[in-house]
């Protein structure tokens, strides 16, 4: 009987999945069936965009932590898939930077042209997996939403690959309950103009808090204030920024410090304080516990679970790699399932990610990180047959990205750097990130023929 | 053996349930095990309140739709304890528009009292309830949040008490996607001073809408737009508010009604478009499908399951009566469970269930409404040993409440009426609602001797 795979998650992760066996099976490959269950009416993942926050219009959380005028805060180049570069997609070469509507489309592009599509149930939530140990077999409920029904298959496989910037971590902290403003997390954030005039509170130093934050002073907000746990960014930040360390308590709509500072004033306080590792449709024993990290506890080459290799996590680490490293582990995961590559014995898999957790915990800058995950990603590529994908230049790239950020955190986006496909410098955006308000793809890709090289 | 029930959720309705065994038991009865799965950290369903929206601490959809400033919409005395007056547990007469604190504090004392806080499961939410034809017991499969791992029990008897007043329904209307400010549902309004200075449209016509929009007016709002479907709520508003028909589109911060009109400038727009009735843990076969309304379909006297008679639903109707209706049906379902009134044939169940959805369909107006939920809870409390619960007088308060409402939609807070107990007529509050901004039960209860009788 043909083998079943379930792949729970139709965004970057589950369709790297998903094309990693539909390109077996384009040259010749028998391979399982497939059947992908994505919540959401289409697929794309976090690179969806939807103006509904908290629950959805059939009470499921809402899936999308994206926001309006997002553009990539890493450059294309580092996250251009193998199989499929920038430049067929859209024809010619295009800015490093591109804003949210782009890169949609070319996810997009890939999975079209190759057809999976057909894989895909869409508005069908994953609600329950269960493994049987007889029978080797997981049983996998869905609801399907718009049909407000809920049923159950059985599978060979499971894929779980729905993200896990998703479900936002947010601490309590004293007074918060009590602020006269108003109080959100990231994942709520959808329309800057909202904050205009406004002074906002960002709590955290990361990815959020430096994007969203800059991204309110693009669209005219007063003031921003940042609060950070552990160390500031440290960005040489224009008038109109601040970096202050933990907030210890609200009143009123003052926000107080751990350094005994307070801001006066605040209109918004926004929790940029992270997602979990949230997979509440697994069964106990199935069910991956970790904070976000690049290495995640209990997963063999960061893909199969401690117990059951059969469960297989795409995409569940933190990244600097992204569409690229999902792919690299989906082609690794479908050699094992194809019987190309072999496991090696429990005690072998378990020494295998103790030894990778270990050396993530010895890490002391993003420039290491980095590296290391270079060296986790070149590791999945080297037995299968993924094009050919030159990691040692992401990785340069990657470094040069992180001291532009340094430069200056307004301008970083309008840099170029050359595919590590074609080599060929991509051009400079026709305007400025800090002046290009409109941030849809016909806008982004109407760049005057004179400004198409550098 | 020991019977057992599963009572999901600790707010009214729940602790309606709980009470009614408890008050068996203290009268010598044996009473089947108890066990209260609750998924917030305290009891008081949504008079519990919640500064967080969207998703709260574990992941979960917050359940709480109360905002700061929420007072009583109804008399005090409409949905008094017949078991446990405002007088007992104030220790004298209070006004009959409490704020919320106020009657929490007044749930809260009861359940106190009766001691079935030992049944209470906190931070514990139902995942799955299924039922065996084969064993007639149901499984409940729970997660408990703080210790992150899921369980399972078994169980004789099923309360779904859950409340419906949690789930949002969000409809879509053209161009809300680009509205260039903030969209939300009123589950997730909290903090009334946000939007002063604001102009908010309220879509919707009913309770939520008619409250929060007075609740923006009192905290500043600059500008109340309504938009209803069907009619306007009509009352004699004042400067500052109107009433408009259906939304058809947004463009930037404009927008659109059915009838070529448009208000420009919107800072907010606010969902005021109820809830689902959401049971997303109940099997298929067990799960009530229904809008909100007086009689929803399947329940044999609003409480027993069709085909499962020992899945009981406390509160899931739309509600004039509430705390009291919901004691009327738990004294009711304990006495079926305890075998002390038998349930009629399948077929007599459904007659009477159709009949009364049949006598519902025909309701014309408020007036006629409230007398058939008057009839409703006559009807259950007849057979129990529920103190008396004068619902003539109930009624009859319920339509000097509407009228009232209909005088004066910013004043009718500020009348008195009788306990149905106890006959005493409430005091007037030391301040008029429209003044009075603090909403702490220390300052609703800090009335002037002199002000105390009427």
């Amino acid at each position: 009987m043909t083998q079943r795979i379930a792949v729970i998650g139709a965004g970057p992760s589950g369709l790297a999945a998903l094309r990693a066996f539909e390109s077996a099976k384009q040259k010749g490959a028998e391979v399982p069936e497939l059947v992908c269950y994505e919540k959401q009416s289409n697929w794309g993942g976090l690179w969806n965009y939807t103006w509904r926050t908290g629950l959805d219009e059939f009470g499921e959380p809402v899936h999308g932590s994206m926001y309006r005028y997002l553009w990539s805060n890493g450059p294309k180049e580092c996250l251009e898939f193998a199989d499929y570069g920038f430049e067929e997609h859209f024809g010619r070469p295009i800015p490093s930077y591109p804003p949210r509507a782009v890169l949609h489309d070319y996810i997009a592009g890939r999975v079209e042209k190759s057809g999976v599509r057909k894989y895909c149930k869409f508005s069908h939530a994953v609600k329950g997996v269960t493994f049987d140990a007889e029978t080797e077999k997981f049983t996998v409920t869905v609801k399907d939403l718009v049909g407000d029904r809920v049923f159950s298959e059985e599978f060979d496989y499971v894929v779980v690959a729905n993200g896990h910037f998703s479900t936002p971590n947010i601490p309590y902290f004293e007074g918060v309950d009590k602020f006269l403003g108003r109080v959100m997390h990231a994942h709520d954030f959808r329309v800057a103009d909202e904050f205009a005039g406004k002074h906002v509170l960002m709590i955290g130093s990361s990815y959020s808090a430096e994007d969203i934050g800059t991204q309110c002073h693009k669209y005219g907000a007063k003031r921003v204030t940042f609060s950070y746990r552990t160390r500031p960014m440290g960005f040489d930040w224009p008038e109109g920024f601040e970096e202050k360390p933990l907030l210890t308590k609200v009143v009123g709509n003052t926000c107080y410090f751990k350094d005994g500072t307070h801001v006066d004033g605040v209109d918004a306080i926004i929790f940029c304080t992270g997602y979990l590792n949230y997979y509440p449709f697994l069964d106990d024993e199935l069910r991956l516990k970790t904070r976000n990290r690049l290495f995640p506890p209990n997963l063999y080459k960061g893909i199969f679970y401690e117990g059951n290799p059969k469960l297989l996590y795409i995409g569940a680490q933190d990244q600097f790699y992204t569409f690229n490293m999902f792919d690299a582990q989906a082609w690794y995961a479908r050699d094992v399932v194809l019987g190309r590559i072999a496991l090696p014995s429990p005690e072998e898999m378990r020494a295998d990610w103790q030894s990778w957790m270990s050396r993530e915990e010895a890490l002391e800058n993003a420039d290491q990180m980095i590296d290391y995950q270079t060296d986790y990603v070149r590791d999945l590529l080297e037995p299968t047959d993924y094009p050919r994908l030159d990691v040692d230049m992401c990785a340069r790239l990657f470094k040069e990205w992180e001291h532009h950020k340094a430069e200056g955190i307004l301008t970083y986006r309008n840099r170029s750097y050359p595919s590590t496909l074609t080599g060929t410098v991509a051009p400079v955006h026709h305007t400025p990130w800090m002046d290009a308000l409109d941030d849809s793809l016909e806008a982004f890709l109407n760049q005057p023929a004179s400004q198409a090289a550098e």
